[in-house]
């Protein structure tokens, strides 16, 4: 029977993929994502069918997806980073639970920003989406303000996008009323893709400007300091 | 000139390592990690030095490593799932920042745990881990109430081991005081291993029992629900 997979790619680069997905991918006759995500993986899907959307169009791209195994067809639906986190496999499966799944893990784009900018997210840490598309403003606020006051590492996920430049400025409002200025922040724009862009600045002195939806923010805790370029979170060894 | 691979190996199969991760094991003469961890990925390293050190010795552990790569040797430390979440990264980089390092992330536990119950973590999240051994309960108490308060999906890393059998009892209290009894869970032990187990539960019903430093809890955010076995946490698309 066929079956759908819902793989997390990571970077896109397939040093960064998992050989559970690299193989899965090899097996799908079906390629269903993201222009931009598809683009990534191009080399090694020419065989396959694609099915590409633009990017607001979810459900209908999860519908398609199903309705491609019923009709027989191995389907691979690909997020980058994670398959799981703000990606596709909760709606998925909220559509339906009918046909045979297989879910494979990723490594999520905090990591792979992490891993670039040395160890920030040694210690908890959450992530928050800034994208108030699906979700209200007011309930972002209240988990930036927890995330704030609990000395969390922060990922700020989906920071900023042409059609959404002011939440930025306001998450950033709200942590600097909960932490030091100076705490360090770890600003990835493609991490671990070959047009990587990475720089270590401190709250009060992030350039928005550079900031877009292939960035991700990693705003350090109350102990993260940087050493010869290295961000680094302590976990508290006494070393 | 000698480098120093800090490398997450996902669950320790193969399947969930990154092309990377599997690559620069390959590469190593020596490999250091936790005799759990070498046990994991024992098939591939056969031909290597091994350094197993006890549980305890992670100063130790990584001093070791990093005289290895001055004395000219590759050299890989395994982390089970990510490199950094804690990991070794940091604790590596906090005494060396000299050599060569190159850190490779990895799918964390949290999403390989994910995978198996469905898509527990399609939101806003945060991991806490409940070992006291580094950080004062205090700071993780406040931690848990700031993510509790926040309604975010919350992964409980470290629930639980021989020594520390009730930081889980105060965890999940404070978690009760903000939350509703019938939040599912989602608990794993030894995701994606040969062996896992998993169950979905709700708050009030957690079998603390089963639970060991194998384990990890996946505490659904307000919206979560169960459907057909799977454990889903919507992001608020319209259907
Ligand atoms: C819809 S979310 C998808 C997250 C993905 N499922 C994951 O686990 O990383 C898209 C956001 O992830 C972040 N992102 C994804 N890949 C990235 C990368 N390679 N570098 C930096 N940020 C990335 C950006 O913040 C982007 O706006
Ligand atoms: C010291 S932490 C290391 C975390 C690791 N670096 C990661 O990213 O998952 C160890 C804890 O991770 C969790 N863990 C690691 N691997 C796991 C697995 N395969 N299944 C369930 N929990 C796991 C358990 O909670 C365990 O107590």
């Amino acid at each position: 029977m066929a079956k759908l997979y819902v793989i997390g790619i990571g970077s896109g680069q397939r040093e960064d993929m998992t050989l559970r997905a690299v193989e899965c991918i090899k097996k799908c006759q079906v390629i269903v994502g993201y222009d931009f995500y598809i683009e990534l993986i191009k080399d090694f899907i020419k065989d396959k069918v694609i099915i590409k959307t633009s990017m607001k169009s979810e459900v209908e791209r999860c519908r398609l997806a199903i309705s491609k195994v019923k009709e027989g067809y191995d389907t691979g639906v690909i997020s980058s980073g994670d398959s799981g986190l703000y990606g596709m496999a909760g709606l998925l499966l909220e559509l339906n639970t009918d046909i045979e799944y297989e879910i494979i893990p990723g490594v999520t784009s905090a990591f792979l920003a992490a891993a670039s900018l040395g160890a920030p997210i040694m210690h908890d840490f959450c992530s928050i989406s800034l994208s108030d598309l699906l979700t209200p403003w007011q309930i972002i606020e209240k988990r930036i303000k927890a995330a704030a006051e609990g000395d969390f590492v922060i990922a700020l996920y989906n920071p900023k996008s042409s059609a959404r430049v002011y939440n930025l400025n306001r998450a950033l409002e709200i942590i600097l009323r909960y932490r030091n200025p100076k705490t360090f922040v770890g600003i990835v724009k493609n991490a671990r893709r070959y047009n990587e862009e990475k720089i270590i600045t401190t709250l009060d002195s992030i350039n928005l400007e550079n900031i877009d939806m292939r960035t991700i923010l990693i705003i350090g805790n109350s102990m993260t300091y940087v050493k010869d370029g290295y961000m680094i979170t302590p976990r508290g060894y006494i070393i």
